[in-house]
């Protein structure tokens, strides 16, 4: 498997996870067929797109490669199919936001880079687009945005764009770069949710 | 008239009730006279501008062609001075939005196509176009979004889009083919409010 | 001090306002350090984006340019530091809002005519440069936006866009109109809030 597959590899992968996160927050909501591939897909591509228009890579890659169409519908079949035991897994759609974070994290950094930009565009399109799709889902499902939740999220998705980045800079192995950043990142976004860990404040009075 | 002109005609028409729609939506809101021409600018011009962006076609026609300005202004202010008539209609923005989907979502995929891209992504962008603008309006002015509802609805204009690709790709007559995805579009989306018409949904328990 | 240099400083004091405006919102909505970060940085450099995708300026300067990133942090940092301060003004976030808003309309109406694209665009992206970040500011974190409000906002950052568009078009000197711009459209916007001036409403029955 060379490079560039182990990458689209790698996004597919957070596709999938995102699908699945978008297919059940629609579900809960209980759209109809139609919303819930709709919706699964927004959250599945919505971020990619936000990072394809920012560096140039037109037409996006969620809308003119028909595998991230496919993936998405695929997940969301699969989360309708198996419902009754996504429905008794602890909190589904955070869980599978946490897994596609990493992924998209990841992958945003490294393909701004290919497509010749700085380290700061990498690290906040990979941000941008781990965050991203997870934002429309909460705005267009009128959900609590994650990002204003009390427990490390974009922070973690950062940490796995740095580490990416630093990958690329220094010619580190891409065979497990990637997978420390993924990793890391899905550690901390789900340790910080089991454990109710927080970053730093801010109490003094009513605000 | 030419087949340019002919679409840029059905495009303006789409502007014009995506327009009204707005407006009528933000006179709801007692918003004042300049943020009923705003929001009836962003119904009429944001899913035409989220299409352009990804195609590449910088900038967007709804930004730098007065034409569309024109015709959400002229709109609005026939909104505004028509209001009591307006106002004894039965839901006259799912109404006027049902008119415009039709529309954007034709012109849409074919002007992807015209753009160079690929069926599917002459596909999405014509639903992207057609729901865009309705669902910044309904974010924007805190309304439950329309794809959130249970009627038919970015369904309607996936199988606009869908013909108009189709008469694309094997060159049916374009003097028919658009006119029939938009009544097709319009009367789907129509029927489906006033008979209540549903895709399969999913009830089991409280989801 | 050049003219390039002239106009990236009135960009800087616009992003250091939004900045603020933006971290006051998110502090006042008990957001971690990262979470004021996040949203300090998106409400400074949102509007531009969108501004900068609009007129083809790929990689947008928001994110490709590290000053831009450095402004929102040091005003965020700034704003958690002299909170006592700021939480016993009048509606910070309005106040410093208003100020970003004549810099932002300002220089997107010019950065978009130096990408040669014509008046409509120019005012258009001007607008949009400055209302945008507020825009996401708002929907972001579940406030009642800014352009819903009865009071003159849009439209003073209109007034910015124009004249600097003007000023543009007949060469009148560039060391003074931008400030004209700015004044005026803080003046508007401030006394509008300040005086509760409106624009001509609706007020015929339930709407």
């Amino acid at each position: 498997m060379n490079e560039h597959m182990f990458f689209t590899a790698l996004d597919m992968l957070g596709t999938f996870a995102f699908a699945i996160s978008g297919a059940v927050a629609a579900r809960q909501k209980r759209l109809d067929l139609f919303g819930v591939l709709s919706i699964a897909y927004i959250v599945a591509c919505g971020g990619g797109i936000m990072r394809d228009v920012a560096i140039g890579a037109i037409p996006p890659a969620g809308l003119s490669d028909w595998r991230y169409l496919a993936v998405a519908v695929l997940a969301s079949l699969l989360t309708i199919a198996c419902y009754p035991l996504v429905k008794r897994m602890t909190n589904p759609v955070q869980l599978f936001d946490a897994l596609g974070l990493g992924f998209f994290a990841v992958f945003g950094a490294h393909k701004s880079l290919v497509y010749g930009h700085n380290i700061e565009v990498a690290v906040m399109l990979g941000v941008t687009a781990a965050v991203g799709g997870g934002v429309l889902r909460d705005v267009l499902l009128n959900r609590t945005p994650l990002i204003l939740r009390k427990e490390i999220y974009a922070s973690a998705a950062l940490v796995a764009a740095v580490i990416q980045v630093l990958g690329d800079t220094f010619a580190w192995p891409q065979q497990w770069v990637p997978w420390v950043g993924i990793v890391i990142c899905f550690a901390l976004r789900y340790l910080s949710l089991s454990y109710r860990w927080n970053l730093p404040r801010f109490s003094d009075g009513p605000g």
